[in-house]
């Protein structure tokens, strides 16, 4: 059995990636019905058929399993967004300005990746969660930083702790509007997600932007 | 004794305020060095050297007792500011531009709630709490949304599900950075509070508001 440790999340690696998909899996069916500070390992390795020993071969607690979770949803994220920021904003600024306020978007690809959240069917429900909402957008800004803060900085002309307290403003109020979007329809959904990032782009000064 | 209830907390009222305002005394000062989740009303009685019986004669539970000294505090806010947001808004925005970045401001009247609650000697420490802070921009987004929503949806042209989703938007995401300022100088506070207001006031074109 090989075994190492994954220094970003501190969780455990095994080679079994079935088992370990196997867990998340469970949490993710579990999540559905249950708050997630009431969720029990005992109850988890019930619910997946495992014995306790082996939840702790790939994680130390529950709080990293959620982790792994959540890093997956942002992989996925990271895999549907343009790498390079000042560009995609410039362009989604001008793709909402070209469609009408019950039109769906033309490429989604361009929204932010709190904007993003809500697309992805596995994980969505998550910010559903009071207490996995807030994890969720602190890894989103733990991710995102280090590539928006620079831009911010160039565009606005702004010293680094302005341009990450800005930054920290957007993904948390981002966030906190997720749970009101949720069980919109696609099209109510979008009218909504539009204005509040037209607001945001508008706070931004994207048109003015290099 | 002549006992009432008052609808809009659900506390208990009482005809000793001088008791009811000890016992709020009491949990501010618990609150300096304790989480709010971690207080027990036996605690609370114990600190405040009185019986356990006496806190129920004025709260049901210690989240009561939160929530009356919340509206304590934004009912000062309420006195340090002006009635009509929309007029307000642009006087900020003007009075912004006018001051330079390490300059402090003329006149911080002007500075939203969730923005002034760090000027509330009194309470300002409260925002430190992580189960706190959300109590508070719930509070603020209930008290101002009824005067600044149909201002958004007016001057915006937004529908009022788009008015208040912004709306929170802007509460929660000024919530969240309030703890990074709170243990800052007034002028580093200032400077960088300046940058989330304008970047708001940019958001909302205030500057082509009628």
């Amino acid at each position: 059995m090989i075994e190492s440790s994954n220094e970003k999340t501190g969780t455990k690696r095994h080679v079994s990636t079935d088992t370990r998909e196997h867990i998340k899996d469970t949490l993710l069916l579990m999540l559905k019905t249950s708050h997630f500070r009431t969720i029990r390992i005992t109850a988890l390795c019930r619910e997946a058929h495992i014995a306790r020993g082996t939840f702790y071969l790939y994680y130390n607690t529950i709080d990293d399993l959620l982790e792994d979770i959540i890093n997956d949803s942002l992989q996925l994220i990271n895999s549907m967004t343009p790498k390079e920021k000042q560009g995609s904003l410039k362009k989604l600024q001008i793709m909402l300005n070209q469609t009408g306020d019950e039109e769906l978007p033309k490429d989604s690809s361009l929204f932010p990746p709190c904007h993003k959240y809500l697309e992805l069917e596995k994980y969505r429900f998550l910010v559903k969660d009071a207490d996995v909402a807030p994890i969720i957008a602190q890894k989103i800004h733990q991710y995102e930083s280090p590539k928006i803060v620079p831009v911010l900085m160039k565009e606005l002309n702004m010293k680094q702790d302005e341009a990450e307290l800005l930054f920290k403003f957007i993904v948390n109020g981002s966030s906190s509007v997720n749970r009101s979007l949720l069980e919109l329809k696609e099209n109510e959904w979008y009218r909504l997600q539009k204005k509040i990032l037209q607001f945001i782009l508008g706070g931004l000064k994207c048109d003015q932007w290099s």
